[in-house]
């Protein structure tokens, strides 16, 4: 099932071809994307989404359609979704730079498609992981901006073999780390531990992309009593953890519950009141 | 102009849209491409190009269509070019993981695009160029082979940034820099130097794309009694080299003027014997 939306609000066929051959974001990967949650019609986090392809845009130097133009998209996706059969969505908004030596204009579209069934079993059951060198340093976010470490682009080939490759292991998830050993991010999520109720994720400053999933996560937590922190963290803090989490749009809050083939702390009790923390948003 | 083929041959418009909204290699970047030169409709390196499109699938699990619907493509774009206007064309093969969820047959094509005044100008005049960090050890190729370091894929946007990169500072070109100050490769280009004879460039083992057309510039050398090594140097090595040059399928083997500013030595005689080697295999 899925549903293609275009930025003018038309519903069009999913299955027919919409990108030229020579689209910038298929000869070069040149574009960005986000992954929204939609729940019962509602989108989850909505806004920073936006904002964040709106910063993924500036990075890139691309000419973003304006915000008004990927609301009625998503209002048009929503709207014809089969919600009566089908109560969960991943929505999924693109823009590309356009056609190779085109006149500059964007391609943008947004496609609902369904939550997979691979998705709800690591949701519910949570996930074996294994760390794996992303082969940066953490600062060289703000000293080399051409590697485009904070943009969300469509170049993600490597966040796919590195998922290939726990696959080939017989591992469900990945956690890149740093040339330091300090973790960085999953390919398509941001990992947060806990330890005596404070929450710690990663800093964007470190290469890494802002997580939506995670700051739902961190604003409810926060008016709940816990502590957070944005700081760096080592490996070897995963294994003294009270727990961690893969925090993404359409996962949500997955427990970890092995890393490199050793267990690290996976309480039930503790995952439950993460989760609780997260919906307490919606 | 362009020309576009499918891997059966049949010739196609190329400004109607060819790709779903849900192909990978819109939606992750997830796929791979060669670019090749044709002159008066002998294509260059062709079997060089295939080869290393082989090499990108292995190395990204993609199920590549048999050589034979590559050089069907080929031939047809080929053979529908107006080489009486146009007696260069560069010619792109792509070849896509295929469609999300779909039954895993990839998605291919060949097209057919004029070389762009701009490219004319650097191959003809030479090109100012920066060193910018790639911020990658030259030892993780090996290690790490999830990065996909010596593979073609479509997720090319930190290419096209450090591009943009060199333009906003006014320069024609990149040469990245491993870690270790070493010199990796262009954009879209591979680096020689030149010193006393003695033909160098970074080899493939550093995290590089293994050149085409530098290969046909080594052999040809080679042949003719110089020199050639393929191992790592430093950015010193460029000023103290007898010459420069960025080799690539389209702009051919290009004189660097200056490096970050600086000159490094553009003798005139010693560029045009090397163009001279190169046009001697065809």
């Amino acid at each position: 099932m899925r549903v293609l939306a275009l930025l003018d609000g038309t519903i069009v066929d999913p299955e027919a071809p919409l990108l030229r051959a020579d689209d910038l974001g298929v000869m070069r990967g040149d574009g960005i994307f986000e992954t929204i949650l939609v729940v019962d019609r509602r989108p989850r986090e909505l806004g920073p989404h936006l904002d964040r392809l709106a910063n993924s845009a500036r990075l890139m130097g691309i000419a973003l359609p304006e915000r008004a133009a990927w609301e009625r998209a998503v209002r048009a996706v929503v709207d014809d979704w089969p919600w009566e059969t089908d109560p969960e969505m991943a929505l999924k908004l693109v823009c590309t730079r356009g056609v190779d030596g085109g006149d500059g204009t964007p391609t943008g579209f947004a496609m609902g498609m369904q939550v997979g069934a691979e998705t709800l079993r690591k949701r519910n059951e949570g996930v074996s992981a294994i760390t794996l060198e992303r082969g940066y340093a953490p600062d060289l976010t703000e000293r080399a901006p051409w590697l485009l470490l904070g943009a969300k682009s469509l170049s993600y080939a490597v966040n796919m073999a590195a998922m290939r490759e726990a696959e080939s292991r017989g591992v469900d998830e990945v956690i890149f780390t740093a040339t330091d050993g300090s973790v960085l991010e999953g390919p398509t999520s941001n990992v947060v531990i806990a330890k005596d109720r404070v929450l710690c994720t990663t800093p964007p400053s470190s290469g890494i992309l802002k997580g939506t999933t995670q700051g739902a996560l961190f604003r409810a937590a926060e008016e709940h009593g816990w502590r957070t922190r944005v700081e760096k963290f080592d490996t070897a803090d995963l294994f003294a953890a009270d727990g961690v989490w893969l925090a993404s749009s359409v996962r949500l809050i997955t427990q970890v519950r092995t890393v490199d083939g050793t267990p690290v702390s996976a309480d039930a009790d503790l995952h439950a009141e993460l989760c609780k923390l997260y919906e307490s948003n919606y």
